[in-house]
Parts: structure tokens; C-alpha cells; sequence
């Protein structure tokens, strides 16, 4: 049988946990059951929620029931509304409860997607597989003009980036309209690339009303687009995947963690971390996902991160997205990155390259220092004595 | 000037909340301030968002910071994902912060459709201008036939409820197709209009990819429905907007609180119930907003209930959005639900109905019966005495 399951955290009191999983299982499928005919009982029997497992923790002297609930996907139609609706619609309104995880039977998942390139496409694009991908942002969007984000995008491809990303902020303007952002950030990646050899793929915020995202996707992958940004947690999970199945679009995606943490910020209530910014994003199609890092001011709890970049990552029916973890990153952490989350991720820097005592160009040249030196097994130290533009870095960010 | 106020609420330390507030004024804007040339200040200074106030209070020995930020609308397109990215994109994502209200000025509301049909708009095609309006659901759907919905709703149409809706947890399946649902509705409330007088509004549930909506909700409107029931925080605000934009959907649309617990259960992160179930909703254009009432088992706190109320009702450029308190509700509410939320709401059952002990029928009835004695102002035991459905559901419920 094909089911998705979920698993719930709530306050318990003691021997309260079954009674509290079978009312879930039964309140969110056929309603009721005890007083049913038997008759009843053998039609509905395929439709009823089923309780997994049940288990009781004790956290800081408050006892939580942890319940996992399986949902038949004869209830629901396959697509990730239907699926919110069943696992935590009314639920979510219930007080304090916690969606930890999620969990798609292969039936289900092959419904599903799952990212059109994912990491291993993603490489082949650009030609780069033995190490993290490295990607900027600009400094500063809001109220700038055409002419300062070319000069920062140029910086940025010479310097030798591998993907430059927009601000999830830049929405269409008068100053710089989506379709002159491709058709420049076209023409600048492209005469980079003919002039270095280097490869830079250049992310555009898909932005504007549902209903006209589509036709901006197919536009954008006329003109010659390489990457779509998208604010998938502003719109809607099904959204990504329309973009990602559209026949005529054929860009990679990279999913904006932007508002998920109104739904997952909070410990107690909500959906966690890494079903909005893992399954999910990934279910539906994203190459990328952003989130944010364990390190920087804006920072997740590192466990939450690792369980993140687990289900980006983890083998089943769709490809691997690529994890992106954002803000706060500077070359001294390159070491600390690539121990914790590997090769295949991308470093993400803001004002790590922009803060750069000597400029951009310098801070592009400090992290592919760093990283060239972590992936050779040498210290950092080491190789900011052979390297002026890692020495500054570390001296200023540490 | 155009522009959005944002209300937050932050864990502060005494004398910190301005630099916080400045913090993220200038970071969901321009980015930075202080080391810009005064010729980029003068160039972003329509850009930058601006603290309107900052307050701090103390609750239970702990200080939060209370923070009313402005940001122009130039710096975004004036849709729902736009406005969400920009006033809690990144912000969602930093610790803990509650966005607890926001106000469109006139400028950007006007952009806005609100409510096609509205509290005024509903009671003239219902010809019912002098009471709350009645309505009821289904017990029981998943796994379920045609034949067993149409039993129901011949009884809740010929007891004479204003409006009868799915539940959310409906969705397209092979015993009750929509197709079906709607021509069977259509079918059932016409006759019982036709033989009673009393007419009936069905409420079917919109449900499948983001891409078909619009076409299934097109079809809906010419086979005959009567409202669109729409679980909008599964899917998007901005697909509920373009729903109620579309030229050739004319129907009033009910919005489900599905999923917004998620982003609004808990007190200290995500955003207030009172914009995720009252401003947004009603600024893109549901006739409708349902939402837990305060006295069931699945309760919202009485301020959080009225603060919701009062974002559907207050005087603006949107028509009001009717307030549909759930859950709960039994006869012996009457009184008080009047009492508390005025005439213009709608009175909605479930379980309050079905679970009559003479059943559905008797149920509609005892709903009847105290609505008209509250409106007449006579207590329910009084009325009680008079009319035995009344009388037996006083009995059960209190």
C-alpha cells in the first residue's frame, strides 16, 4: 500500500500518548470508528489513519508524546497541498504540535519529481566535480541601477565564481527590469567565460503573480537565463514543482528559504526545518536549497542543519538537491564547512567577499585560496602566509 | 508616500530595541547606511525602510521589544509573495520574532481585490439580512459515496441552513468526483429551494495542482456551484487572489484555516493569526475566513479570535470578509457567539449538528431554535421549554 507518514511531537501526560495518536489517526482520515457499523468499518478500513509507533521523552522535566502516523494516499491526490491538508491542516491548529518528519513510501515519492538536475547536473553544467561550488550574492540590490549590478557581477565572474545568486528582496523594478537583468547577466557570464574558461551561472529572482510565473520561467529560459531563484515558501511548494515540470522550461531552480522560518522557526509548533527546507523542496523539484548556516548571525542549530542537508541528500527515488548553507560564511570557515557537510555543497558568501578588506575581486580570491588549501589537506595558516588576499580575511574575520 | 507598516516582536535587552529596529529596517532594504556615500543616501533614501515607533514591554520577567517598521513600495511588486518576502523573508529566519500586524497604506490596498462578494454581497444572494448565517458540514467524507453525501445534505438543505461545505480533507477521488459533487449539490439545493423556499449555499472544496485551479474553479462556476472552499495556506495567498480575479469565476470563495497554525500557532515566532487569517485573506478576496473559535476543543484564545474578527470587519477599501468561527459550536454557544461576535458572523457546525441525539435534522432545528431566541432575546431554557430538539440538545451540551 502506498501512504505517506508523519511524525508528531506534542505535551503528553503519562499513558495519554496512544489515546492522543489514534484521535489524530482517525480526526484526519474517516473521523471516527468505535461506534461505526462493521459494515463501515470494512469500507473505510483502507482510508484510516494508522498509528506507527508511539514513545514518550522526557525534556527538561516536561514529558512530549512522539507519534508516528501513516496516511493511506487512497485519501489525498498526489500533490504536496493535498498532502499539507492531510498530515497537518487542522492539526496544525491544535495547540502545541510539532511536525518533525515526513516520510514518503516509493510509491508515493515517484509521484514526485525531485530536481531535474540535482547535484550531479548541476556538475555537468559547469564541469566541476571534486569540490564545493562556490557562490556569491551582490551587495546591495534595492534601489541600484543596471550599471552597479554589472560592475559587481563582473567582479565576481572574473574572480572565478561558480554561481552568482540575486537578493530574494529584488522584485520587478523600474531600475532593473527581470528581462534586462538575463539579457545582461547573459552577456556578462558569457564574455567571462570567453575570455577565463570559467564558468559562472547566473541566478534570477522569479518574481510576480502566480499566474504569470510560468510564462516568465519560459521566458527566462528563452533568453538564455541559467538559474532560477524562487521564493517558494512566498508562493506555495506547488508552485516549484509546476516551474520545475513545465515542459518548456529546462533551468535549474534554487529554492529561497524566505518566510519557511514563520512556519519552522519555533521549536514547539509548526513544521520542521527539514521537511520545508528538505523533503519538501526537494520532493518538488528544487536543485538547489538555501538555509541558513550554523555559523553566522542568522544562524540554525546545527543539528537542525545536518537534518536539513540528510534529506537533500539522502538516497531514494529523486535526485540529490544541492545544499546551500547561507550567511555568516567567510574563508576561515571553509575548513569547518567542508568537515561538516563534505564536498558536494556550496559555499555561499555575501560579505565575506564583499567585506573583503581589498574588495570583491580579493574576497572571490580568499575563498578559492581557503578552499584550494582545505581540499589539499593544508592549514589555512599555512597557506594565508603564501597568500595575501586569505591573510587579510583571516585577520579580519578570524 | 506608499508603503506597508510591520509590527514585530523580539526577546530585547534594555536600550537595544532601537539598534534592532534600525537593524532590520535597513536590512530588508538597502542593506547598509552609516558607510554610505551621500550621494548613494540621497539615491536610496526612497528605498530605506524607516522605524515608525519602538516600545519595549515585560512579560513574565522577560523584555521584548515591540517595533513598527515602514518600507516603501517601491522596493517591491505589489503581490502577496512580494510583500511576505519583503517584511518577513529573511526576518522569519532570525531567532525569535513574531510579525504580529501589518498595515497596507491606502495606496497599496487599492491594489488589492478583496472580496468579490463580501458580508453584504453573500446576505443578498442569500436574501438573509437580520441574523448570523447558519451553516453546517458533512460527518464524514473520506471514503464515502455520492450517495451517502447526498443523505446529508438533503437533510441540512431541508432543515434550512444557509450554507453546507466540504471538508478540507476532501479531495479528487473516484467516489465522489468533483464533477460529481457539484452537479449533485447543485441538484439537491435547487429542489429543496424549490419545495422549502429556503435556499441553500454548497461549498465545494477547490482542490489539485496550483496550474488546474483556475480552469477547475472556470468549469465549477458553469456547472453550477454555488462557493468555492479553498485551502489557501496550502497552496498560496497569492493563488487565492487569482482566483477572485478571475474574469470568468464569479464565486464567493470560503478560505479554510488549513495549515495556518503552522505559521501562526506559535506565540513567539511566525506571524499572528490575526494577518494570516484576517488581512491577508480578506486583502486577496476570500468572502469567507473560518478559523478556530475560542471555545472548543480545538480553541483559539479569545483575543486572538477578536483580533481576527475585527481585521475582516474594520472600515477599509476591501468589502468585510464574513468571520466563521469553528469548532465546537453547539446550540448552547448560540447566545454567547452572538454576544461576542455580532450579528454579521456565521454560526458553523459540525458535531453540534450531526451529533443530535434524533439526529441531523433535529440538530438543524435546535440551531434554529436558539438563534431565534437569542435574536428575540429570550433565554434558551425558555425557549427550551418550548421546543424539544432545543430542549435535548441543552441536555447533551450544556
Amino acid at each position: 500500500m502506498s501512504y505517506i507518514q508523519a511524525t508528531y511531537k506534542f505535551p503528553t501526560k503519562v499513558g495519554g500518548t496512544e489515546r492522543k495518536a489514534e484521535g489524530i489517526a482517525l480526526g484526519m482520515t474517516v473521523g471516527s470508528w468505535t461506534d461505526l457499523t462493521e459494515m463501515d468499518q470494512q469500507q473505510l478500513l483502507r482510508h484510516k489513519g494508522r498509528v506507527v509507533s508511539v514513545t514518550e521523552v522526557e525534556e527538561d522535566s516536561n514529558l512530549f508524546g512522539i507519534a508516528i502516523i501513516e496516511y493511506p494516499t487512497v485519501n489525498f491526490s498526489p500533490d504536496l497541498p493535498a498532502i499539507l491538508t492531510t498530515i497537518f491542516g487542522k492539526l496544525s491548529l491544535d495547540g502545541q504540535i510539532r511536525l518533525q518528519n515526513i516520510s514518503f513510501s516509493s510509491g508515493l515519492a515517484e509521484q514526485f519529481p525531485g530536481p531535474r538536475y540535482g547535484v550531479k547536473g548541476i556538475r555537468d553544467i559547469l564541469g566541476v566535480y571534486d569540490r564545493p561550488l562556490l557562490m556569491s550574492i551582490f551587495k546591495g540590490v534595492i534601489g541600484r541601477n543596471q550599471a552597479y549590478l554589472n560592475q559587481q557581477l563582473e567582479a565576481q565572474c572574473y574572480g572565478g565564481m561558480d554561481l552568482v545568486k540575486e537578493d530574494e528582496i529584488l522584485f520587478e523594478n523600474e531600475l532593473t527590469p527581470f528581462v534586462t537583468r538575463i539579457k545582461e547577466g547573459n552577456r556578462i557570464t558569457k564574455k567571462a567565460y570567453e575570455e577565463t574558461g570559467h564558468r559562472t551561472l547566473y541566478a534570477v529572482n522569479l518574481t510576480g503573480r502566480s499566474t504569470d510565473l510560468l510564462n516568465k520561467a519560459r521566458w527566462a529560459n528563452e533568453a538564455g537565463a541559467d538559474v532560477l531563484l524562487f521564493n517558494v515558501h512566498a508562493y506555495g511548494l506547488d508552485l516549484l514543482q509546476a516551474i520545475r515540470e513545465d515542459e518548456e522550461v529546462h533551468l535549474p531552480i534554487m529554492a529561497h528559504p524566505a518566510v519557511a522560518g514563520a512556519m519552522s522557526g519555533s521549536s514547539t509548533h509548526g513544521i520542521d526545518y527539514s521537511i520545508s527546507l528538505g523533503t519538501f523542496i526537494r520532493a518538488a523539484g528544487a536543485d538547489f536549497s538555501l538555509f541558513p548556516s550554523p555559523y553566522g548571525s542568522v544562524a540554525l542549530p546545527f543539528q537542525d542543519v545536518q537534518n536539513i542537508v540528510s534529506k537533500l541528500s539522502e538516497e531514494n527515488v529523486w535526485k540529490p538537491t544541492f545544499a546551500v548553507p547561507s550567511a555568516g560564511i567567510h574563508p576561515g570557515l571553509v575548513p569547518t564547512l567542508v568537515k561538516d557537510f563534505g564536498v558536494d555543497q556550496i559555499i555561499n558568501a555575501g560579505g565575506g567577499i564583499h567585506g573583503h578588506p581589498q574588495g570583491a575581486l580579493a574576497g572571490v580570491k580568499s575563498f578559492k585560496q581557503a578552499l584550494h588549501a582545505t581540499l589539499a589537506g593544508e592549514s589555512l595558516e599555512n597557506a594565508a602566509s603564501k597568500h595575501r588576499e586569505l591573510k587579510e580575511a583571516l585577520q579580519l574575520w578570524g
